[in-house]
């Protein structure tokens, strides 16, 4: 590890069954009025709400309800939350669901004491807070994104066919609290959970393909990756694998909270490609990822051949005896393709919406990145969007 | 994974070359009191003392001067500084120094403000802070112990013949702070870098060594040996290896800052008999760990024979083909003995100062824990420190 770097997270997560009760902890540490962030409403299926609901009561707090967080959340979206926050002047930000539902709470954190319009201020000019920002809480019900442990926080702004992630720069900004019940993801549809399982193979592949040195941080994203291989077997399997459930959402906070990118640069361009599809499919972020991750890898793998070659060994086992760095390294992405079938991810994303004609608009809303094994140029991302038809 | 676990560090951590000067940004949160916390007088040698006062000076602090904080802090040398803190009201405790000047200081911490005697409350007692504990801060000069990131605080008591480590409950008993200045270990005499590497190790394996169940914090475990395995091995060549010696500071932290023990049981008893026999001989605490390991690894290794099979496996790259778990598990404790001498590390307890007369003692300040794969009976401790003479 040759990089310098600040590491600080201070989230707490509660993890486990019945972690739920750790609110009780929690809210007394926050001020009376509470915005109650949530998605289409499947918490109040499960029974989640309910509880969480009679949790704020007993703590006699005020509910100021924020509903109908979309899984890609619009900037309208957040205009109408900032209203609603304002309005009851609110203390915590409570955010119940997946990664949308947290990302979009991170957005209302830093928007709603702001002035000026938050699109152009995070997400075009990527300034920081220059307002008092709310605390939030996640109460976590998908695992993938790795929203309850960083401060990330994207927002798609569909008039302008843009899906932008903003990182604040302030540890402030990641959530005081996240609580993490696997059961919690128990009742989630099967692609639901594939999607968020190679999102988070993907968060890791992003920070271990790129540098050239020795670096501890490639080492934990090996662990992470086996581990997350065995466990999502055992999930495709029984999809109540309850310890193997477990894993799947504990490896998810630690693919995306900064840890394994200590030191390091990294990638992201396979989330720039996949973020330009989603903005104009508005398809399921972690397909978005597994239909351009193939092309992607196998277009820059002779760059970072020996960053490939150890992939394939240190990750899925394949024997380098006898071969070149090009065979393993090969070897290693037909393995990595044949888990992605084995899990039923959409390979193509053609079946996400996209079309032919679509190929130049998202290549244009395709952010180039600077940390890869080889910085692509506008005719390349063209020519993977093709190759990903 | 199964268990249920809460996580939360809030450390800060500054990492890289040159990174004292991030003092400059943490030092204008506190009063103007601060205790600086050393040891023998090393970092008088190699500037680092100098440097830390000037930044001090700038930043208007008042300095009260705890000094000559020895390997294995002791009882008598923390009521001696709970004096000195005392009388200069500090407001800050800035530890400079290895893992006993940071446990030492967080001890320190806990005891300014107290009522009672420390030992007693703390280390027989094991209770939590009454008072209000004051922060502390830490410039790293050893990679080893992992006290800049957790809440531990090591204590010896000669009179009593104990050595014993507190783990503070609030995560606010955490360095608020620490700075991880690699170039700041490269003039550490070669016993003590290997003494601290096998520290780390250790501290995986004490973690490693316990449960039954597929868990994520077993496979990050793994990284993080593979790694060190590495990175130790690129330092023995050569000292002044600064990606080596990088590798190993973050390895270190990771290794005991609660992470890899998310979601388990763990074992620790090689730390009780190390701590046990450094409480009769003084010894290095590195170096107590790695008299007694292999005998106590080769005692309860048919009990848990998958996991030492699987550490062959995925730590060492034995080849399980065609063996059964007993032959790749042996296997993998000889490969970590040839790496154990590779690095000169010392193998048994006489080399220490320990004699035969001294078992029965040594056993007798030997805790048993509950959590490895066979708990100790006391017959076992003496023949474990027997093998290990």
């Amino acid at each position: 590890m040759n990089g310098n770097f600040t590491y600080c997270n201070p989230t707490k997560l509660y993890f486990g069954r019945g972690a739920i009760e750790n609110l009780n902890i929690e809210l007394p540490k926050y001020g009376k009025s509470v915005a109650l962030v949530y998605g289409g409403g499947s918490i109040k299926k499960n029974g989640i709400y309910d509880r969480v609901v009679e949790i704020l009561k007993a703590n006699g707090k005020e509910i100021a309800e924020i509903s109908g967080v979309m899984p890609n959340p619009t900037i309208e979206k957040l205009y109408e939350g900032m209203e609603i926050a304002r309005r009851a002047k609110c203390d915590l930000i409570l955010a119940v669901g997946g990664g949308s539902v947290c990302d979009y709470s991170k957005a209302l954190s830093a928007s709603v004491n702001c002035e000026g319009d938050p699109w152009q201020k995070y997400y075009i000019d990527f300034e920081e807070p220059s307002c008092r920002t709310l605390p939030v809480g996640c109460v976590l019900t998908m695992a993938g994104t790795g929203s309850e442990m960083n401060a990330g926080a994207v927002i798609t702004n569909h008039a302008q066919k843009l899906k932008i992630g903003h990182v604040f720069a302030d540890e402030k900004m990641m959530p005081r609290f996240s609580v993490l019940d696997p059961e919690y993801t128990l009742t989630l549809p099967r692609y639901q959970v594939m999607a968020g399982i190679y999102d988070i193979f993907n968060h890791i592949c992003e920070q271990y393909f790129s540098g050239e040195d020795d670096n501890t941080s490639d080492y934990l994203s090996e662990g992470l990756m086996r581990s997350l291989i065995i466990s999502s077997r055992a999930a495709n399997k029984d999809l109540n694998d309850y310890e193997a459930r477990s894993n799947i959402m504990w490896t998810a906070t630690w693919a995306l909270n900064t840890l394994i990118a200590c030191g390091k640069t990294t990638d992201w361009e396979v989330h720039m490609l996949g973020q330009a599809v989603g903005a104009y499919t508005d398809a399921t972020h972690g397909m978005t990822l597994a239909a351009v991750s193939l092309p992607y890898y196998r277009h820059i793998m002779p760059y970072g051949l020996k960053k490939f070659a150890r992939f394939a060994v240190n990750v899925w086992g394949v024997d380098h005896a006898g071969k070149s760095d090009r065979q393993t390294a090969g070897e290693g992405l037909s393995r990595l393709e044949g888990w992605m079938r084995e899990l039923g991810l959409v390979m193509n994303i053609t079946e996400l919406g996209a079309t032919p004609d679509m190929v130049e608009g998202i290549a244009d809303s395709t952010l180039i990145m600077q940390g890869g094994y080889k910085v692509l140029t506008r005719a390349e991302v063209v020519q993977i969007l093709k190759e990903s038809l």
